[in-house]
């Protein structure tokens, strides 16, 4: 490997670090049964949630909308999966729906991602660039004890990935060059827009985010400056 | 104590964890040597640093200006007290300049700090809320060791303390009320900006800030809701 090493390494987080689809999806199975829908599989309706907001993200520049933090987009994506079920959000308890919107913070680090950030950050800064809001970040770090020197990401620049203003004003605020950041992310068009703006790149495979089925960015792989299959083998292959 | 626990500590930094004078006054020597000017009082050239800075701060939502990030503003502070010792900056090696500056990433933290922080963490998430950008925040804790849960301030909300807005901001984007975020700061002004905004606060007294001398908001003095002579001393008020 030629590529030098970066300064600072920025980590997407959801899918990348946590398991969303058995985190929610397990959350989900109490929520459902409390409003009388234990009928609906749980981990299909995490996949509409999450569909939703991918969708929302792509879209998200060019719908014009200010930019509002990820709690309260989950929140509308969490009521139109719920209608998709023919459930109306308005007329259920709204201190559950809160807290079930809150399971996005309650997610699960993959059983590798703690030693592995924790061995990472013995030599580089490891900070978040996530959509996800400061208080949902703060709030899954200190559950998992996800070790993050900062929390960066959407709410901090106030663009969704993959937005490159999101990107390009991560590296201004972290003081650096666009190729001295490294973005770690299991996501190829993640990745892409990453390298579209400049920055390096590391992919972590994480064959079980979508339950064993092929992720929907397959298609946007590339020969990325990084390669691992989890956090550990990413710290070898950057000399920690 | 009747006041109910927060549920975030927000740190002022500049004073409260680190000891800026004694740091930029160490760093100040060899700077100071390398330009020819052995014969200033590196103390005294820190404390005209840091006098800039109070005023500016003071009057930088009114002064009109865009926000631009502390770095930034500590440059212009450091070729102005250049100039105050009849130094031309602009004819100064640049690096020099640079290095000089970053003089305020590299601040030590007083004795009990990380001790202390990392007692608090173990029961509040514990933030920034400092003036600093979050470049110099970050540098400033990955070489001390101050265990952050997150780096917000400033940099974050777009707004410099004492404006309200900084102290709201905050609290928004940590999804508290306001009463429910405290304020941690060995400075009364700010304690008093944080009130003002419905924040709780705790007072930590750092008698050496100022090299022992009375601090200049000395008369901003208040009933706190905390008073605590160290960090350590602090967590055992907060039932740590």
């Amino acid at each position: 490997m030629t590529r030098a090493l970066p300064k600072v390494l920025a980590f997407d987080v959801f899918g990348t670090v946590v398991d969303w689809r058995g985190s929610v999806a397990r959350e989900s199975i109490s929520f459902l049964a409390a409003i009388g829908r234990a009928d609906v599989d749980p981990a299909q309706f995490a996949d509409v949630w999450r569909m939703q907001y991918l969708r929302t993200m792509q879209d998200y520049a060019v719908s014009g909308r200010a930019f509002v933090p990820l709690d309260v987009l989950h929140r509308e994506m969490l009521e139109a999966a719920l209608r998709g079920i023919d459930v109306d959000p308005a007329v259920l308890d709204q201190e559950l729906l809160t807290d079930w919107n809150r399971a996005w913070h309650r997610l699960d680090p993959w059983p590798d991602a703690v030693a592995g950030l924790t061995r990472l950050k013995a030599r580089f800064p490891i900070v978040t660039l996530s959509n996800g809001n400061v208080a949902l970040m703060l709030a899954m770090a200190r559950r998992g004890g996800l070790p993050w020197d900062a929390i960066l990401g959407a709410e901090v620049t106030g663009f969704y990935k993959p937005d490159p203003r999101a990107y390009e004003a991560t590296a201004r605020i972290l003081d650096v060059a666009p190729a001295d950041l490294c973005l770690v992310a299991a996501h190829h068009s993640d990745l892409a827009a990453a390298r579209a703006c400049g920055l390096a790149t590391a992919f972590v495979g994480r064959p079980l985010e979508y339950g064993g089925r092929e992720a929907p960015d397959a298609a946007a792989r590339q020969d990325w400056d990084w390669v691992a299959g989890d956090f550990g083998e990413l710290a070898e292959r950057l000399g920690c």
